[in-house]
């Protein structure tokens, strides 16, 4: 039986941090064996709001890459390709957005969310008001049938379903209906300021990328509970960054002590000090081989850019697939 | 020097007839020696507003270029080509629609008057009201410095030569601006209805692949000067298509007959039937070798896609060094 095709990706904006490992990188390394796994590097999606800075999306493509590497994302299983260099999904994108009317786009609510939180309004580019029929092209273009995702990411999916059976009911049913996929570990690892999510540009994550001593001072710093003041003071856990990363990070092993650790901390007498501490030393312990994975990759970028090339030229050949079964439902496969 | 270079071209959405002769093909003829001329079968852009249709627009590329080929446009030097086989045009449509905004889109006084036609509303689909962008991308593709437009489509080249600022702003200055090459022969030929321009759709045209017969029963029942209802009474000549018709195709020869018809049906004493066999005549000599060309072509398809096929490949050469421009431009060029 073929393996079930997941598509997943990132926009190559900055490198990955912990909340990226939490919330979908641990999967990917997870699944890839299981699941016929493609990893877009979205590169032309990154443009769409950052089109004066082509720079920060091209130095970008490296580092997330090797993010990917580092944590173990095997290219010898999994197609790590980038976006932009598969003309397919550009043309798909064209077709799609025939079959989408504007009301429909502007009614999306992640796009309606984005255009607040980056201030767009009318001003919106409208590469960025489209970017979710070319979504949907990603990931027709591969069949995948499931899409790992957020819950905020859930009306993304929702218009490319639409899409799906729109096409299909048009032309012909060769397009395939993807599903979500919710993780079922911790979706969103708040930032160390203990505001919202970890950010790529909040200043308030800890990379996979970050040197030893960073991720000390990092964690050295964090927000926990404010009204856990004096050591004897009672703290809560809830809530509390430094708990919920240790929930996240500490492995199977070490749980007896961390249970002992949070009713030590909400009875009172446990000093946030010395819990960082405990954090810091799982953290380092998990980041060490990411690093030095990461420096090793580093060390050859000719070797990367092969990998993302060789994925790229796989990725490419389905898409053109899909793409020629896509002009014969059309019936504009003139040659 | 190398010669101007020309970007023109039809949506297949039906055959072309004499309107579109008098307005762009007559030039296209002239022009295709002295300029590097692209002629586009836009059917990418016909499906904008097609896209339940695919086999209309499918079925209208063999005609339109059966209609090329049949009034002189020469494969050898004009490159006739296919849209959608040129992904390059999707690609650079994307990366255009990163420098627009959704109001600028809105505010196309063309897009708008068409929306208003076509009776879309909210309802408009997405990639008929991106393809001001898309043309934008026909047009930078093959570093068109002319495109001929009539008077209507002025607002599509100023969103072109836009765009184009902008990029060249943001990136690199390497794209070429276009400028309008408004005809100088009549640009609009009324429907033998009398009703506004002769459209594809509107019943109202003679099609250069029409038959004698059709020719001769189409002129037969031309609009004429509604008060000119007895041989005797006087008629007027400015705004009587049939007129209209023999200033645009009398050849220079008649023009001594043709004045003096004017004078005589002004004056009265001459009857419409006159006037209408005369203009048949005139139509039957200008559209009898068409029609035999188009015949003579018809009668073997291969070859004429053979015509677009090669013209396509040449298309893609061109617009392929364009886009790695671009992408370099971009420092998008990853490999």
């Amino acid at each position: 039986m073929n393996k079930q095709i997941i598509l997943t990706g990132d926009r190559p904006t900055g490198p990955l941090h912990l909340g990226h490992y939490v919330g979908s990188l641990k999967n990917r390394v997870r699944l890839q064996y299981d699941y016929d796994e493609y990893v877009i590097v979205a590169d032309a999606q990154a443009l769409t709001d950052n089109a004066e800075n082509p720079e920060k999306v091209r130095a970008n493509i490296m580092e997330v890459t090797l993010d990917y590497l580092a944590v173990g994302i095997d290219p010898s299983v999994t197609t790590i390709f980038i976006q932009s260099l598969i003309p397919e999904i550009a043309e798909l994108t064209m077709y799609y957005m025939n079959l989408v009317t504007l009301s429909r786009l502007q009614r999306n609510p992640t796009v309606k969310q984005e255009m607040g939180q980056k201030g767009f309004g009318a001003s919106i580019p409208v590469g960025f008001l489209v970017y979710p029929v070319s979504q949907a092209a990603d990931i027709t273009a591969f069949r995948a049938n499931l899409v790992p995702v957020g819950a905020d990411q859930l009306p993304m999916i929702e218009q490319t379903v639409e899409i799906v059976r729109r096409f299909n009911a048009v032309y012909k049913p060769i397009l395939v209906e993807p599903e979500a996929m919710i993780p079922e570990t911790i979706a969103r690892l708040p930032g160390i300021d203990g505001q919202g999510k970890m950010g790529k540009s909040l200043g308030n994550g800890i990379f996979l990328g970050d040197s030893s001593d960073d991720v000390r001072r990092k964690v050295k710093g964090m927000y926990t509970d404010p009204n856990h003041v004096r050591v004897q003071d009672p703290g809560k856990v809830d809530g509390n960054p430094v708990f919920t990363y240790l929930d996240a990070f500490c492995p199977d092993s070490e749980m007896t002590k961390l249970v002992a650790m949070k009713e030590h901390y909400q009875k009172g007498g446990l000093g946030d000090t010395v819990v960082k501490e405990y954090l810091n030393d799982i953290l380092q312990e998990f980041l060490g081989p990411i690093r030095s994975r990461r420096i090793e990759f580093s060390k050859d970028p000719a070797e990367v850019m092969n990998i993302l090339r060789r994925g790229t030229d796989h990725a490419r050949e389905v898409a053109a697939r899909t793409l020629s079964e896509v002009r014969k439902a059309m019936g504009i496969n003139y040659f």
